[in-house]
């Protein structure tokens, strides 16, 4: 089973928005066991819009048109997809009667133009829409399909997975249920984290399923995919369940968390489970370290605040940090202890070091010091990061949340 | 003359890797005069590849093929381009010279793989690589052609620049100059822009250049897009410098800066200029405005640092807020000029709200104090800003700079 992607918008082509709808359906279908072998983007244009359909129609099972489903008479997706069809385009009364009703309900007066959106592809039938005004088509062609959904993501994304995915897989036969997992790592290069993972790897390539890939994220650190097949939903869980306890074992703490936990979440949970408190003191990330930490819901138990001690004599002042070099690990340790004391924290984190664009204490951009205290313990760090002063800052900004993270699964209190 | 792109990547169509490039490029032939009419992504297959270059080929003046250019088995484009050309593929001994020598550079070791960089489509001629080591391909197909370029952006774009987009316009024929400039502005909706602008909109209709465009980029402020056609860039920039200050006229201080000038960048050189350091109080904010005023180059000229005061208790300890409710004018301006105390700074702006999920001392979601406190006189704002906890912790970021920047353009010393 084939599935193309035709993107419809000429701001898309023009790049004022950046196309991630197509990316976001790619790993769907990839998840459902879908191919798609072309994904098109074209503009509002009748006869471009016709054209790319008809091309992938002809080489492909199904294609999902995203976008061009709105009110305004630059969206023709429903038109150009009844020309495809050779067939005409019905306004539903019933359907215009269900949009007048959104309107209604949020109180918003409704244009005459939007009784387009009730517009059905003879043959199609509506998919009902949930969070937008747009109803989404499913319109067979022979034994081929043209899908048609909004190109806002929100409303989009709802409808793929309530209705197009299901449908595709109805079609395709495919009976198989597929599932995957990411486990998220820190603390490792790429290469080095294959080599760990090579042993599996080559494990499973012989039956190929469950699957393993790699994926490097930057500052959200360095995932591994587990994509398992099975006949039934059970079966595929028991299967990645099994694995990343095969991968855990030999990744230890390189793990923090699986598919949408941040590092930020895992430290936020381990120190709610703790009873801990936290205050952060930090120079060259200026402000990243407590802005990722205060994005988790429910901060407010947990989280004092932050010194953004960007001059060094708001180090020596406000947190006691003694006259001398700032960027070291003594001062990284002074940092965390002041930063405990001035906001009142259990536990005390810091970073110091270099972000550049030039050397700061002879010292050269990318040298990092941090440091965690908590219980009158002081663990600290030196790293040598790579990258431009942004890259440093947000490297550092994980790395320092990470070391957090591996004190506090230590700590017995 | 029309101009197609063909992302190439297995990772681009399993949504791995969201296809950035194509947008850019959309972007950058729309500036110089060339239409796109359709963007193709395609995984690394050779028949694939050959098929989706066959069409745009068929369908256009020019394809632009991004990325499988590496020295992996994957990386493929030289071959397709070859096949479709229908031609060979010739070694060249001077560019795997040239590939050595950058590896030597770099102090790397070169894998024989990386030879394969150096395969030149015959007919065709290289576009010599200076970022990366793969170098790109013009390949004249009777009047038509086919670019190669890589698909890691830093190595793209500037290889596009200077060589893709110069040899399309050569080309075209096209001799006249494309030139634009983005109006950034801050503090109103997009409707009311467009009713402010509506008269310069239809001045402009008639002749239809220079043109104006709108485009609303969340926090980075709603941009108003001047585009300029003339004979020679000294026409085209004059065209654009009227414009400007006929939309100037019209918009006032809701212009913050121009082209690629953030609004940190705007009030980091305000603040140069005028001699003054700044500290920060923030609370609902978390350290974001912080971190964006550190991100720009040479802040420790200027920036003292910031109280993230998540907790209360640390406004009223190292802030000196009266106890009381947090959620208040009094409070902003108190923190503004705890800001100043506490940091040694002679302008303070502070920031402090109810971000949600919930709502805090009986005050809805969304509500935001700011305040900014300059040579002992305070300026204070209550807003309402829309959205979810994110939406509202990054608009009163920019917001309080915004308050920041006027304040101190009226600021006399």
């Amino acid at each position: 089973m084939r599935c193309e992607v035709v993107a419809v918008g000429t701001e898309l082509l023009l790049g004022q928005v950046v196309d991630t709808n197509s990316a976001w359906i790619g790993d769907r279908l990839a998840l459902a066991g879908i191919d798609c072998h072309f994904q098109t983007k074209v503009g509002d244009n009748h006869a471009r819009i016709v054209s790319a359909i008809r091309i992938a129609l002809d080489r492909s099972d199904a294609v999902l048109v995203c976008g061009g489903l709105g009110p305004t008479s630059d969206d023709i997706t429903r038109e150009a997809i009844a020309e495809v069809l050779g067939v005409a385009l019905v306004r539903d009364p019933a359907m215009v009667e269900r949009i007048a009703q959104i309107f209604e309900s949020r109180k918003r007066d409704m244009a005459p133009s939007n009784e387009r959106q009730a517009d059905r592809v003879e043959g199609a039938t509506f998919i009902p829409q949930v969070r937008g005004t747009a109803p989404g088509l499913i319109c067979p062609v022979g034994d081929k399909v043209v899908y048609a959904v909004p190109g806002v993501p929100f409303e989009m994304e709802e409808m793929l997975d309530r209705a197009v995915i299901p449908d595709l897989k109805r079609r395709s036969g495919v009976t198989a249920v597929i599932l995957s997992r990411m486990l998220r790592t820190w603390g490792t290069a790429e290469s080095t984290l294959g080599e760990l993972v090579a042993g599996r790897v080559e494990a499973l390539e012989a039956r190929s399923n469950p699957t393993i890939a790699f994926l490097a994220s930057g500052i959200e650190g360095l995932k591994v995919r587990i994509t398992a097949k099975a006949a039934t939903e059970a079966e595929a869980t028991a299967m990645l369940d099994a694995e990343e306890a095969e991968l855990r074992a030999i990744l230890g703490e390189l793990v923090f968390g699986i598919d949408d936990q941040s590092m930020e979440r895992v430290v936020a949970d381990l120190l709610l489970e703790r009873g801990l408190t936290l205050g952060v003191a930090e120079s060259l990330t200026g402000g990243l370290v407590a802005s990722r930490l205060a994005e988790t819901a429910g901060a407010s138990k947990w989280f004092r605040g932050s010194i953004v001690c960007y001059d060094s004599k708001v180090k020596f002042d406000l947190l006691d940090v003694p006259e001398g070099p700032v960027v070291s690990a003594e001062a990284a340790e002074a940092m965390a202890r002041g930063a405990c004391k001035a906001l009142e924290a259990d536990v005390g984190i810091s970073v110091t070091g270099v972000a550049g664009p030039t050397t700061q204490e002879d010292q050269p951009v990318g040298t990092v010091f941090m440091a965690v205290a908590l219980g009158g313990v002081f663990t600290s760090a030196e790293s040598h990061l790579p990258g431009d002063r942004q890259h440093v800052r947000m490297f550092s900004t994980i790395s320092v949340l990470d070391m957090l993270r591996r004190r506090l699964l230590k700590w017995k209190g």
